[in-house]
């Protein structure tokens, strides 16, 4: 009998369809066909973005390098208000994050995927001086399937002026129930990966197959807040799983993106990484749930093995 | 600027992102590539799925038929039950809606469409017999980008143990929020459409391009209490809003669903077409908000042109 399975505690809700369950292999597909032609995050072409940001420099040029999205999201600038409306006042950023046209970010050594989490940060807290821009969501869309425009791969940062839905929802005044989860979740079946810092797990109700989330195990509201040795442990296990799901599943599509705490609130710093191995179709539009055909415990066995 | 528009009650927002607004003809795509191989929803291949549960019959055999999904979703039985575990009690079903396997549901008559919600009306009823079906879930997933497995047209029903999130969310106790909106948007820019009994608009906050709802003005909590000119009003519209869309983007992928009342509260029947031109990436899985590079004002100037 299929379960029904309820998030730690927003009121989300999975359906785990086991009988429909494929072996791991079985969610491998063909790589996204992309685009030919000239990659405009390649170095060399840096003038066809809008001004660069800034860079990371290494050895040999730039390592890292940040720019306006040529079609942003949100803007500066003024619009009307209302009960049911707001300016989309913010900025919209692109974060490439090697000039290799065919580098993945599982591919990166440690070092360089530190300094990519290092500007994630500075992003964030930039962004945040203006008073109006209330969240900074940073996202990763890795393949076409997964929404990627561009193959070449980088990460979008958009400053919003409100905090959106779902981190307030999970965000908290009093005690903060991650901290229990990730004790709990690094004895259990749905374990990954841990160490002295960090453990990786699939969620209990997870939506998507394979579906994973890593947390740092001391409770810090952003990434800043940890020390070097545990943002050097975040990043290689960040390496770890986004190595184990391509290599297990084949250039597999993904998003991944940051939680951390607004203003005022309280959020367990973590990441959310979601594989596109499913659709979201009509069952989950209509009813705001998830079927899910890999059941968690399932899938964190696929990360556990040697592959 | 760019707007964030927020549903009409829902805690739902959407960044309408005009500024990387394309023609309606940009959303074209190339259909989707189907399997080639027998088609278990075609005449004559009844024998190879799960037992029949009803058809209607037509002048040369069937027109429309009812089986179990070879894979559901939910099923009877017993399972574990806890604070974030509830077995999925129910069951799935399959509706082909015509024995055509390249037919779409646009090009069946009024007549055959009509019967077509009648099957619909008739599942939900012999589905909620059973005490521990507490929501019936009716959708439609039209094309492979959108979900559908198979390209023989056919709607899926869903009996699940409990009322989902989304349609707990729409449901009221008071004064219908729906009786208004409707009547608001018959006299607005975002009309597609209407007659007597029924309007046809792209909503406010649309979450998705060319986003489209269908309601009927009176206030009915399901399609069985509309009286037979109201029901042939409602899928007159649906055809027409069907038939544009595909018309106008070259067989555009979509999911739809009917959004009526669970027992006890109040919802205004409806259905909500959401056409898969956009992909659910990671600002949207991060935030619980939306992207729509199509403005709902402008998807009513395309839905109501002659193409």
């Amino acid at each position: 009998m299929n379960e029904i399975r309820k998030d730690y505690f927003l009121d989300r809700w999975t359906i785990i369809a086991a009988n429909r369950a494929k072996r791991p292999d079985k969610f491998k597909r063909k790589p996204d066909k992309q685009k030919k032609g000239i990659c405009f995050f390649c170095p060399g072409n840096e003038g066809m973005t809008p001004p660069e940001i800034c860079r990371v420099e290494g050895k040999n040029g730039w390592i890292i390098r940040v720019f306006p999205n040529k079609f942003p999201a949100t803007t500066k600038g003024k619009g009307k208000k209302g009960k049911d409306l707001i300016p989309a006042y913010g900025e919209h950023e692109i974060i490439v994050e090697t000039p290799k046209h065919k580098g993945n970010m599982h591919d990166l050594d440690e070092d360089h995927l530190f300094k990519v989490f290092e500007v994630y940060e500075e992003r964030i807290k930039v962004l945040q001086k203006d008073k109006k821009i209330k969240y900074v969501s940073v996202f990763k869309n890795r393949g076409k399937t997964a929404g990627a425009s561009l193959p070449h791969t980088h990460t979008q940062i958009i400053g919003l002026p409100f905090v959106p839905t779902l981190v307030k929802e999970e965000s908290v005044s009093g005690k903060c129930p991650y901290c229990k989860i990730v004790k709990k979740e690094e004895k259990g079946p749905r374990k990954i990966l841990s160490d002295g810092n960090v453990v990786a797990f699939t969620p209990y109700a997870s939506r998507f197959p394979f579906e994973a989330w890593i947390f740092p195990k001391r409770h810090v509201r952003t990434f800043s807040e940890l020390n070097p040795e545990e943002k050097l442990s975040f990043v290689k296990a960040l390496k770890e799983v986004l190595t184990k799901l391509d290599h297990g599943l084949d250039f597999a599509p993904y998003n991944f993106y940051l939680h951390y705490s607004p203003k005022g609130k309280d959020l367990h710093f973590h990441l959310e990484l979601c594989p596109k191995m499913s659709i979201l179709a009509g069952f989950e539009l209509s009813s705001g749930m998830y079927i899910n055909t890999m059941s968690p415990e399932n899938a964190a066995k696929f990360y556990r093995s040697e592959q």
